[in-house]
């Protein structure tokens, strides 16, 4: 049992973990990258007070370099939800479960829009996880929407155990090898059905399937944790970084604008804080 | 007619100023020190993500030459008041006036108590400012507690001026030379009287006095701002660093724990585009 499960690998959750790394906490660090692939691009950045002038990549390499010297790990895997299980929370990794007494949620802005529909569908066709639920699909139609070229495998994984798979690439240079796999070069937009999925739709077309794989870094945080108070993908946050439900914080570009390294930073501090609080007063 | 004042020069501050640059705001920054003494004196910094195992000194050395780079200034001024004149704000500063549309308070914490009645003797006996106020006293009886050896020039003025001046030094090494001062030794810890200032009080004893100011550096915010929500020298804020007053944002320690550099860089940036989106909605 963990106190404190950080989720994200940008800024915020760089800043929390070190905190939580100089107070002593036991602490488990879940990201699906190494550090954030955000700050990797920003071209240059004027405004992170005492680092005039870096460039995104100069920063990443800063911030890797912190967490290095701290002996700070992190685990390399996306999280695909927390589930409330009394007293604790419990977060699934693919096939890992991780058991938790706070969540920090840092999990940035969504790249890749929720489809019209997901989340209703979410445990009713819709899965984010093609190990956790890829054998449930076996000799069945699914959909695959995979966003990001480092999920093909598991799109290959996918489309072997099913009888025929519809793939999204959402991205260029796609390479699926698979004989089942028929590759749609279109944007999802909605998911329709009764108690469970039938159909996705795209621009000009639909498929009817049994399921629908959506292959995300990044899920949107209301879908992560049922119950949790957002909107339009933003977390609803009080001044200390904590959310609705009591144990779970937020910090960075996920508890809204402005998006911005300093503010994430910031913020990362005092959800590790508030968490560590938390724990004191819930022993 | 400034779009912005910060008022303060710790992490917060500094953070408010390099965002107002870049955004190209017409701001004046005002400050009692040209870096926070506070950042200065920390030991060691673990926890200001990028910058590992910093000192104070190197961490103030890394700020002033970010603000240097972006041709920064600050003047090195004591705001004494910021009053609401009317869809913008006046602030006085020793005997200079300065008008802003919008105010930053990132005053950090007190690090001098404030004194039993001191707020409600504010304009009828109690003053911050030798400069602006000092005339007033002449030939009278007046007590100054002075926090810093770099306000004595002003103690020397103000007894100077005066009839008499209890001296109340709240630091070693004192060095204040006017024939008309009498130094005690004491922490004053009240004041009292009717209409305007009678006594100041201290433990086991006391002094009528016409008069009594006080040099510090900071000034509670409830005392600088009239009618600003503040609870124990903390400022109320919103997530967004905005006050109950439309116009003054606040950010950094003042605003409450924990009390960390990266929480007050972070909240110095959200404070600075709090105001920007201001000053858009208010044209």
């Amino acid at each position: 049992m963990y106190d404190v499960a950080i989720i994200g690998s940008g800024p915020a959750g760089i800043s929390a973990a070190i905190n939580l790394k100089i107070l002593n906490k036991n602490f488990i660090w879940l990201s699906s990258r190494a550090v954030s692939k955000k700050v990797g691009q920003a071209p240059l950045i004027k405004n992170y007070p005492g680092l005039p002038d870096v460039t995104g990549g100069e920063l990443a390499w800063t911030f890797k370099n912190h967490i290095e010297r701290m002996n700070i790990k992190l685990e390399e895997k996306v999280v695909t939800g927390v589930y409330d299980t009394g007293g604790k929370f419990t977060l699934l990794a693919g096939e890992e479960q991780y058991e938790s007494k706070t969540v920090i949620i840092c999990s940035g802005t969504e790249t890749v829009k929720s489809l019209e529909g997901e989340e209703s569908f979410v445990g009713r066709g819709v899965s984010y996880c093609a190990t956790c639920d890829g054998f449930l699909y076996r000799d069945k139609t699914i959909a695959v929407l995979c966003t990001d070229k480092k999920f093909e495998h598991e799109v290959e994984f996918l489309a072997g155990l099913s009888k025929k798979a519809y793939v999204f690439p959402m991205y260029q240079g796609y390479d699926i090898k698979s004989e089942k796999a028929e590759i749609l070069l279109k944007n999802p937009v909605k998911i329709t059905g009764g108690q469970k999925i039938e159909k996705v739709h795209f621009k000009g077309g639909e498929v009817a399937v049994d399921g629908l794989f959506i292959l995300k870094g990044v899920i949107s945080p209301s879908t992560l944790v049922h119950g949790l108070e957002a909107e339009g993908g933003i977390i609803k946050v009080k001044r200390d970084l904590s959310t609705n439900i009591a144990g779970i914080f937020a910090a960075g570009d996920c508890t809204g604008a402005p998006y911005q390294y300093a503010k994430a930073v910031g913020e990362g501090n005092v959800a590790a804080h508030s968490a560590v609080e938390y724990l004191a007063q819930n022993k």
